[in-house]
């Protein structure tokens, strides 16, 4: 690698396969407005040259049109039942789903069947059997399928991971990585929000933000982990039915392993850590958005702390999501990409369960 | 805790007891006269104001005397038998026992006999049965007997203990520690060494630098794990009998978990963080020494790197043990601290065989 592409222009875009300019901007209804929506994906959907928001789909008119009227873009609201009965479909190329996980699979489901290609929150459903009958439903359709994982195209995680496969660290040895919040006390105090009921997200911290880690370790490999463990535990009553706090380890093939630590009881934090025979990379802070980014880099005699320009992680996800649409080039966290988390996921809960290791 | 305990004084002494001028010097006995020996202890010794090294007990009276005329306050040497006849105990008032692990037993024991206290090198044996046959040894006789980590006397982990223990993370929640070095590349590429050797090491990474990462984690939690789960693996001829890497996770009472990693096999690299509900404290490098050491301590609405004058890590545990021996004040890293780290280790393999959780 040149200095040039770790320290000058560490957030270009190295993905990109056509011109924003030559292609169609992909026309894009979001299913769900919540916080996440409105103040993360719509504003970046709005400063997107490869997408826009032309429609809103949401269970309140009222909300909807309130939101509607902030953005230029979007030409029209939908109400849930009149999204499935195809009202609209003139009006968007693609959906992205951003609602409780346990109705993803309906929300694609209906998407696929007006030949709507999908842009699904992570992970992708509230189990592996919904997750796989989600990418079954997509396939049979022919519309692309994506899960929306901010990491593959945040720069500094590009980068670390080039790093490593331009044999920088040697041969990896271990990853660590950890994602941590007081979901509660600083993000949303509600205690019958749906990150806490098991039946529509799946598990808790390890489904809500455990997969940062998990997932980017997987990325930074490229490689996917044959045997996991964990321990699972909560401290507070909201938290009886999905784990507050996980901690998972996991080999990966070649003898490499990793560790993952998520807890929606700790301190912000996150980072993730490759340490290998010759050198070490860390991006840390890693996962939450609107941080400086910082990548660490140890080999030799020399240690590098570099201090990356932020960049707007929806819009680059989004943006690659479009590039992909109007391209022939594979979309790398597909839907099966997704399936595996929650394979992993779920074997993380049953070793947990079982005080042993589980075969992935 | 005032500013200045954590900026301005943290090489303070805070586990003195003893003025170093007002008690009589302990006139200490070298068992093992191998690179940390000579490199590191001998200089320690001969810098502290409380100790001194007056007797070198080897198997080689050649190196043992051209090891002598180095230090002033050697008064002799001894072969092994004689050593072990009492040969020169009027020399000596405590032995520091720095040989293959799986010898420390018999070297303490000769030490007992003779009413010598014991400062023995980690781990305290090669298994958890010859540990507690050392500790009952040094119990009957009346000697004290201290295991050597460094750690319980380097100033950043004792300031990190304390800012723990006032609150300033919160409760704490997870640690994760790690040690690593290419053991062959970087620092003995003898394949027949001791350490490589199950009989004499009674294990490999784990026994000789995870060692680290989990006494520190016991230290800074105040508390032992109750299980354990782990993985090895090796990837070198040279590491057939015992593990080259080492990964193993602990779940510690009240729900706190910890992850510690370490390698002779990846870059050198050292650190600990313990994550809590409020904050989150890390001390890296770590474990090494002769590295400038740094503390973070993340928490609120602020991140302090803090850098950490050097201190000579074995001159502070050589005082710590001489200031004990002089007082009537407990040693914190006893022979039954000591046999738990064994435990735990021998645990760790036994649910790395087992893919299992193992409880402590």
């Amino acid at each position: 690698m040149e200095i040039d592409d770790l320290i000058g222009s560490q957030c270009r875009r190295d993905w990109e396969r056509t011109e924003a300019t030559a292609v169609p901007a992909v026309r894009v209804a979001a299913i769900g407005l919540g916080w996440f929506t409105r103040g993360r994906a719509l504003p970046a959907l709005a400063d997107s040259a490869r997408c826009e928001p032309t429609v809103l789909v949401s269970g309140s008119t009222t909300k909807a049109d309130r939101i509607a009227s902030e953005f230029d873009a979007v030409e029209r609201t939908l109400t849930y039942e009149e999204y499935a009965e195809g009202v609209g479909t003139d009006a968007y190329d693609a959906v992205y789903v951003c609602t409780p996980n346990a109705y993803h699979l309906d929300h694609a489901t209906v998407a696929a069947e007006h030949g709507k290609h999908v842009l699904c929150e992570k992970p992708i459903e509230r189990d592996s059997d919904r997750a796989a009958d989600l990418v079954t439903v997509c396939d049979d359709a022919g519309v692309e399928l994506m899960v929306a994982y901010r990491m593959h195209t945040e720069p500094t995680v590009r980068r670390a991971k080039e790093v490593i496969k331009a044999g920088y660290v040697g041969e990896p040895v271990t990853v660590r990585g950890d994602m941590s919040q007081r979901l509660l006390e600083r993000v949303n105090p509600d205690p019958d929000q749906w990150r806490l009921d098991a039946e529509l997200a799946g598990g808790g911290a390890l489904f809500d933000i455990g997969l940062y880690p998990l997932n980017t370790a997987r990325f930074l490999l490229d490689a996917d982990p044959v045997a996991v463990t964990g321990t699972t535990g909560s401290t507070h009553d909201a938290f009886d039915a999905v784990e507050e706090t996980v901690s998972c380890s996991l080999r990966f093939p070649g003898g490499i392993t990793a560790t993952c630590f998520a807890s929606h009881n700790a301190r912000q934090a996150s980072s993730i850590t490759v340490t290998g025979t010759e050198g070490q990379v860390r991006i840390e802070p890693a996962f939450f958005q609107d941080q400086d980014r910082r990548v660490e880099l140890s080999r030799g005699d020399s240690h590098a702390e570099i201090q990356v320009d932020r960049v707007d992680q929806i819009r680059e996800e989004f943006d690659y999501f479009a590039d992909r649409l109007r391209s022939d080039a594979d979309i790398y966290p597909d839907g099966r990409h997704g399936v595996v988390d929650v394979e992993i996921m779920e074997a993380v809960y049953e070793a947990a369960d079982r005080d042993t290791w589980v075969e992935v």
